[in-house]
This record gives C-alpha cells, structure tokens and sequence, in this order.
C-alpha cells in the first residue's frame, strides 16, 4: 500500500466536500431550497449516462462523466458565477485556474495532470465529448428553471436573447437536446416568467 | 428527434432532482448540515474515478460510477435507512424494490431494464463492479465521521463492534481502502467518539 499516495488522494477527496456548500441560482423542485454545485454535477452526471444517444458525434461517455463530475471543483476558490452577472470572462477564468492549480495539486501528480487535463478541455469546448458535457451543463439548470415554474428567471428579470447567448453553444454538443429545451423549457415561459425581447 | 422517448427521459430526470432532499446521517465539513444522497452519489462517484487503482478486481469504472450514481433512487419513495436503525433487510429492500419499480420505470423500457439490473446488480454485490460500489459507498461515510471529529459516532453513541459489522464486506472490494479506512478513519477516535467495546 503507498502510503503517501493514498494521503493525497484522500486529502483532495476530503477538500472537495467542500464543493456542497456552493450554492447555486437554480432552484429545486417546489423552489424549496437553491441547488448546490455537488448536486448539479451528479444531475449531469447522470444525464450524460442516459442522453448520450443524442450527441451530435459519438462521445466515450465515461470521459464525459468524469468531466462533469470535476468540471465544478474550481468554484471551491473561485465560487459560483451567475450567469447573467457579466463577470469578464478572463477575470472569472483567471480565478478559477488558480483554484485548478490549488485543487487539483492536492492529488498526486498523474493524477492531478489528468484531472487538469479534464478541465482545461471542458474549459476550451473544442472536443466531442467537452461540447457535450457543455450542452448537459447548460441544460440541466434549463430544466431546473422549468420544473420550478421559471421562478429563477421571474426574479431576475431575464428576458429570452440572454438565455440564447449564454446558449450559444448548447446546440454544439447536441441538436437534439437543444431542441427540446427550447420547445419544452423555454417556450413555455415566453412573455410570462422569461422576458419575449424578440424585435 | 423521438419526443416520447425524450419525454420519458425528462420526466426521469425531474423526479430523481428529489434525492437532492434526503437526508443522511452523514455531517459535512465543519458539521455544518447532514449531507443528503445526491451530494453523496456524487463524492462517490469522483471517488470511484480516483481510486479504481485500488480494487481487489479489475473493473470496468463506467459501470461502477453509474451504479453509485443510481444506487441510493430508490430511497425517493423508501427513504434513507440509518445504517444502525436495526431495520429488518427484508422489510427494507421490499420498500425499496417498490421504489425501482416506480422510479426506473419512467424511462424508456430499454433503459428502465438497463438501470434496475444495475441496482440489483449493486443489491446483489456479487460482481467485482458491485463489490468495489460497496467499498466507496460505505468509506465515504467513514470518511466524513472521521474529518467532522466523529460527531455522529459520538451523538449517536456507537461502538466499534457496529462498525466492524457494517463494513463485513468492505475489504471485500478493496483490502487495501479498508485498511486504509480502519487506520485512518477509525484508529484516531477508537475509545473517544466511537465506543471501544474489543472484549
């Protein structure tokens, strides 16, 4: 048994409970209480276990996974950013690889490259399985908003063309599922919860 | 895009946001909140990715990770079970075959089938994959006690010997975490917060 190895793993798995505390806008069923970082990222998590059939290219789904299970870890430094806070992107991404630096680096080092490994993809969007963790990501809190009557969205006066930029992408990882979030979570909310500023 | 497939899947994915509500007997850091079962699948999950390294088998991690992802369902209509309630298993595991029937069967019938024989796989604990699931689902608790100062040991007045018959199997899915666990999860509080009751 390596001893020293066995330490650093569980001292990561020790930090990271910390990602429960981090608390996020999205409300839960009944809009009893707002969700929290860990269990958003099991939500997606078993998302991407049954919606893969629907990602515009064939994904390793256990890569897929592991990216939305980790993806969150670096708002243990750097918290949660709202979406529509308008935060700059650099400065916001700045803080959150130090806190890849920090968290991760409590792992030992193969690990601690692969899981920054994970994370810098997830951050670049750029491969198959990174575009479809995005889309999850994206789409869960959409669903979210939806199942609790758009009451996140009516608080804070969001209207339809901020949703579609920060969903820019969400079509990326799947046609599909951006489809039937627009169909099934926002339209229904058009000009009642979420603001129509369509011209 | 076929919608009643997708509306089974949604309508899945609404119902489990409620395991986000029940509660463990498990404390978070700092003893702030008890944690609740979809923070726990999730810290069991990155564990899973960390430390498959450590199975007395070799398994295969995806099948791991989306048993513990799914495992503690059932308890959105059975409920949580504290581990030394003394519930008869029988009793426990008919509520709890009730709720996969309910639960796993608003999916889709090939996915329904694809995740209740994941549960009775994780029930059964024959396989390597379950076995290693039962390791990480009952050290992750451990882990806790130990790092909240054994609170809950000590609240709850428990005793070494309730432990030990808890985690009869643990080793069975990697001697090396139970060891591990037994060293450094249980040594430290033995005949302080949890009852050294060795005759």
């Amino acid at each position: 048994m390596d001893e020293e190895r066995l330490q650093k793993q569980f001292g990561f798995l020790r930090e990271i409970d910390k990602e429960k505390f981090i608390t996020r806008q999205t409300y839960l069923t009944g809009a009893r209480r707002q969700e929290n970082d860990a269990e958003h990222a099991w939500h997606i998590a078993v998302m991407a276990v049954l919606l893969s059939e629907y990602a515009n290219e064939p994904v390793d789904v256990l890569h897929v996974v592991s990216m939305l299970l980790i993806h969150d870890l670096v708002e243990i430094d750097a918290g949660d950013t709202y979406a529509y806070a308008g935060v700059p992107a650099d400065e916001q991404h700045e803080k959150e690889a130090r806190g890849a630096d920090r968290i991760f680096g409590l792992l030992p080092a193969d690990q601690a490259e692969k899981l920054r490994a994970l994370w810098d993809e997830f951050e670049a969007g750029e491969t198959a399985e990174a575009r479809f963790a995005h889309t999850l990501d994206n789409l869960q809190p959409m669903m979210q908003n939806h199942m609790t009557g758009g009451q996140m969205w009516r608080e804070r006066g969001i209207a339809l063309s901020q949703v579609l930029r920060r969903n820019a992408k969400t079509a990326g990882g799947s046609e599909a599922l951006w489809d039937y979030a627009q169909a099934h979570f926002l339209a229904p909310h058009l000009g009642k919860e979420l603001k129509d500023d369509r011209t």
